[in-house]
């Protein structure tokens, strides 16, 4: 069995060379610095992976996936930069987010430019016009939609909204770059349409389970390794399926207040907020996002049991797993 | 001789239905209704103008272009609404503008939404794939540019740069997306490289004499019109090419350490101001600029003169002329 982690470790090594090598030294400097700075800075980089595995997978050259694989992860940073000065954050992958180290006007401008090169990277694709306009017409569609998702996120925050909201809002914000990536490496890799949607269901499903399990880290991780303290999204009002959950289920009417009168609170005291937690604990409402997010990627790698048995599709099934069983 | 505004009127009433066409009822609301205000307000319509004209003046379909012309609409305002956030800008076509009416992420979000959407939209134009990749690279790579030109402007503020430096970044910030426009609405109308780079050309120069004179109504313009007071771009210290003509013109030192006192002082009078207005206008840099304008737009039309007669060629022409010679 493949262990994802380590095999990520080498496709992404085998990516560093590629994500580096598309940003030159035009002017302005300040611009091309800020640029770089999230993508060269590294990350789990799956998103790429994916789309190389998923054109190898369908018997491509996995060559020609590598530019797509960098459009995607510059599209991926382009949003982590805009995300980061919509939330305020201050510090990605330790060092100052780009807003704070360049200023507003430069973190909104790195952001456009990465997302211009992406599209100019696709352009250049080693493949057919015809199969180019394809993975286009996936990745335009998917910014388009990740901009529905994350305004929908932001409206959210400190509103409950139903779970069929929450499932929506993180396919558009998560799940349809996971997609784009992993349809996108099927189409270069010269799969037929049927092979193509398959795939593009697979990772439409595990960006859910990813996603619901990043929520569920977020509350439930270890915060020395996540980065994140466990107040973070409960003082946010973070609507998760944790949250819909815990809102639906508790009986008490007593504690039922006490959960919605700390959640989004800002000013909640770390007492409260683990409070917050044990309410969510004891409601059932932790191992129902777990076992929710474990469906999902069940239903993803069914999705592509049709594929030809290869290392790629075993690193396609582990991945998936991995989606939801990290640390970080 | 075809009145460029008149026609440009004519021009801007067909493709108001195109332009309220792609952004349909999807959630979220306050996405959709933010990302429509701007392209949906009017404005003059060059760049969609152009496009559709020079599709026509090369013998091809105009309803082809007329998509192409819609996706370089909402990239246009797509700048607009993260220049206005970056600028603090609160006000345009008589509307708050996005970030003051829905919120700095909104404005954020509604831009990278048109940005994706005018790519979405270029994906599906109805000419032969290659020919849309063509139309694909001009594209990206003019939004690559124009972040590139926008940041060169922040940087640009408060500093002197020379004459090449201004002309790079207007080159940048505001002809290039003029020229994707052109050579798109060329390729989408079938026409040969060579005709596409002429073309190309003359809206690259036709984008500098335009920008020149944008600089230019800023500091002489009637204010009631332009809605820019004459001291808006000198409290900023924008460095136009008047300003770079004055610096190396003065003679007096007295007079130029009065002029670098008053330009990019944020607290300088209206009366510092009209005095800095005057002194360029004694070192005759205001008439230079214009003079300059005027030399672009004879290169600008000059590049064009190959292409057969039409009355889409005469619009190019009058529409070159006007860039320089309006009051808004």
């Amino acid at each position: 069995m493949i262990d994802a982690k380590e095999y990520l470790k080498k496709m992404s090594a085998e990516l560093d060379g590629p994500i580096k090598s598309y940003i030159g030294d035009e002017e302005p400097k300040n611009l091309m610095d800020s640029s770089k700075q999230y993508p060269y800075a590294g990350g789990k980089r799956m998103r790429p992976a994916m789309a190389v595995a998923c054109c190898r997978a369908v018997g491509g050259d996995a060559s020609k996936a590598v530019p797509l694989a960098v459009a995607i992860e510059y599209i991926h940073n382009f949003t982590l930069i805009h995300d980061d000065l919509m939330d305020g954050d201050e510090v990605r992958r330790g060092m100052p987010t780009i807003h704070v180290g360049y200023g507003m006007p430069t973190a909104i401008l790195a952001g456009d430019a990465l997302f211009a090169k992406a599209f100019q990277i696709i352009c250049g694709l080693d493949i057919p016009a015809e199969r180019m306009r394809d993975v286009l017409d996936y990745v335009s569609t998917a910014v388009w939609d990740l901009a529905r998702g994350q305004q929908m996120d932001v409206n959210n925050e400190r509103h409950i909204v139903t779970e069929d909201v929450y499932i929506e809002t993180i396919k558009l914000k998560t799940s349809v770059l996971f997609a784009a990536a992993a349809a996108g490496g099927a189409i270069v890799g010269g799969a037929d349409e049927k092979t193509v949607r398959a795939i593009n269901e697979y990772a439409l499903e595990l960006g859910l389970g990813f996603q619901m399990f990043d929520d569920y880290l977020g509350i439930a991780g270890d915060s020395a390794k996540t980065g994140k303290s466990v107040g973070n999204d409960i003082r946010k009002g973070k609507c998760t399926c944790m949250v819909t959950h815990a809102i639906r289920s508790i009986k008490d009417p007593a504690v039922l207040e006490e959960f919605k009168s700390i959640l989004g609170n800002i000013d909640a005291t770390d007492e409260q907020c683990i409070r917050a937690k044990q309410i969510m604990q004891d409601a059932g409402s932790i191992d129902y996002a777990l076992d929710l997010a474990r469906k999902k990627v069940d239903i993803a790698i069914s999705k592509i049991e049709d594929l030809p048995e290869s290392e790629d599709k075993e690193f396609m099934i582990a991945l998936a797993k991995y989606a939801i069983n990290r640390e970080v």
